[in-house]
């Protein structure tokens, strides 16, 4: 029997950075949601790149102005129009106005819009002004929003639609990020099935793959391949080796416990030149037999076979082996428990959860039930060195949705 | 100049109910990731349909272990293995024991399990127990998890990785979900640049089709085409034609407002046999200007042309629309606020924020630029009858990742 080489989560962090490295790539913004940049980025434009007018009207020298009312309205000459996304190719002087829309360039010469609202034609070379303006009201200055030279996102942003509409916005189309990672999931057990039909006696329908393929897809890591094979080592090694191959992480279910039939560990280190099982067994509850291997510099992952703990399993690695090497954002929601939730001593513990609000309500029943699943949206980590958490604290929820 | 017909969020969704439907299709599971289900799911079996064991040990009659100790041993006959997914063809009568493995069904006449690390093997035909075990000790009962006819996922649900572990574990493959939406986007504008490139003075990048097609993906809409056109409402109109034939939702940003080349209201119009234009003009701050419109009774959206309002107005449309016809389930993040925020009187005022941990803190800077959006993680929402919220309220932070 294998003795279990028990690690914590940091440690196992700590074994990620040491034997894994990401490859960089460069890419059109189009192609680029929820990728991570693995540079820097710094405008090269000033943003606006003119004096941009906020409101449709008549852009006028603003001491123009002074004193204009309804009932005493100030008369300017009409120089005409600046077209909308073309340069404002005259000057005005005091007494004169032009019409700029919103969006427009601001002409030389003017320090202020007057909104349209707020002026009356008077005749066909004049406009009169019904209101006071004010020195750089409704311009946006130049650089405003964004000065040449300055970063706008910093290295390991995950890019958010909003992150992409920055990058468009200071006209960086092309961006270095990390390559997209692909994995191929083996789900093991003689019991599985997995096309509709009738359960004979001792047959269950595969789990994993589904639960573990989609979970992948919130980390933007691309599932190539899924298998489901019988407990077989002649049929998982080879399977392994090609997943191996072809991906750059290889998830296997079932088969890191020490029963009889387990032999994932031993598959990795035959298939490995050096040291394969870099973990074998952490001190997290559920999930101690989890496996971490390396063959070929690929990250091999051997998950318990209970469904809801090898989601709560992955779904800890898998993050654990992002922010190894970048910032993986995800947001910290925070809230306080409903009810006391007792913890293994001295085992980093996963307990399912309910968010209601900021109420954290935790889920009853055992890790192998599937149910969990659909009643849980996330998961609460308690520490090792905690016997449980209280009643009212604050914690954060792994939210799993 | 048209006058605005303004209406609140909550008649927007009123009107979304009254005229718009969404259209149910039968897809596998595999296909199923984000989908939103139309039906309830009802199991067709119990789970587990046998009874399971959690360990690998000896399925053994209980009370055939009373006061069994490391120096008192039970020798008990030892009848052989169950094999892992496969039926327990023997029964076992008291006095003997039978291998299962974990997850292997349980035979008739056990009633409780035994640990294999509490076993000794004692010669060929018998087995020693080291440690009393209690009735139904280490066995999962039929239906444990789920009862047949009972409901596992409720109609609306959207899929998450652990709602398709679910509909796996219950066997049940085909299942029918709303009909994922198709979108195009339009954005319009002089102004309007889309390629690296020098800038003109007048011109600016193009960033609307950037956020609102990325942000469209966390609402599973997919996005087919994305068009950025001059302002000519002959380029203009054949292109919103042909995007309602091809998809269920056209989203235009620029042409909303009042300004002398904003048309996409009359476009609408011209392109519906009946009242084309539902709402135009909304009790919001940002996204007064905003359009609900309805051709071939597909939805037709008119959005601000500021890229942070015309996100913000497309989240909390999208959300609208979509929660008209089914419950859209997004996490109601919340938080205290760090600073007092006003609000425009009158108005459902919209303010973008950052979340630190359960703090709420308020992004300064105006809706145009476009520096807040990098800066967001979300924005708040303030009621039409507040005149703002106060430093340490609790609110919900509606997330842009």
């Amino acid at each position: 029997m294998r003795l279990y080489n028990v690690h914590t989560l940091l440690e196992a962090q700590q074994v990620f950075k040491e034997n894994f490295s990401f490859e960089i790539e460069t890419i059109h913004i189009n192609d680029a949601y929820h990728r991570v940049i693995a540079e820097d980025i710094v405008a090269d434009i000033d943003v606006p790149s003119f004096r941009r007018s906020t409101v449709d009207g008549y852009a006028v020298v603003a001491s123009d102005t002074n004193g204009a009312t309804d009932t005493m309205p100030m008369l300017l000459d009409d120089l005409g129009e600046v077209m909308m996304g073309e340069a404002a190719s005259l000057a005005i002087k005091p007494g004169e106005l032009i019409y700029v829309p919103t969006g427009g360039m601001v002409p030389d010469g003017a320090d202020a819009m007057v909104m349209i609202e707020y002026t009356e034609r008077f005749s066909e070379d004049n406009i009169a002004i019904l209101k006071q303006s004010l020195p750089l009201q409704h311009i946006v200055g130049i650089g405003a929003d964004v000065k040449k030279h300055e970063q706008v996102l910093a290295k390991h942003q995950k890019l958010e639609a909003r992150h992409l509409g920055v990058l468009a916005a200071v006209g960086v189309f092309r961006i270095k990020v990390y390559k997209k990672l692909k994995a191929v999931i083996i789900s093991t057990g003689d019991e599985l099935i997995t096309t509709q039909q009738e359960l004979s006696l001792g047959e269950v329908f595969d789990i994993n793959t589904h639960t573990l393929k989609n979970r992948l897809s919130v980390f933007d890591i691309e599932v190539i391949e899924s298998h489901v094979l019988k407990d077989n080592r002649h049929l998982i090694k080879p399977t392994i080796q090609e997943a191996v191959e072809k991906s750059d992480i290889t998830l296997i279910s079932g088969g890191s416990s020490v029963g009889e039939k387990d032999y994932t560990a031993d598959i990795i280190d035959e298939l490995s030149t050096e040291n394969g099982v870099l973990i074998h067994g952490l001190a997290i509850k559920p999930g101690k037999p989890t496996i971490v291997g390396k063959v070929q510099n690929k990250l091999v992952l051997g998950l318990p076979g209970h469904p809801v703990s090898a989601l709560i399993v992955m779904d800890q690695m898998i993050r654990m082996y992002l922010t190894s090497m970048h910032t993986y954002n995800v947001h910290q929601v925070k809230g306080y428990l409903t009810h006391n939730v007792h913890a293994a001593p001295g085992k980093e513990t996963f307990v399912m959860v309910q968010l209601d609000g900021d109420q954290i309500i935790p889920v009853q029943g055992k890790s192998g039930m599937i149910t969990m699943m659909s009643n849980a949206d996330g998961y609460i980590r308690i520490g090792e060195d905690h016997e449980g958490l209280e009643k009212g604290d604050l914690t954060t929820v792994y939210l799993l949705d």
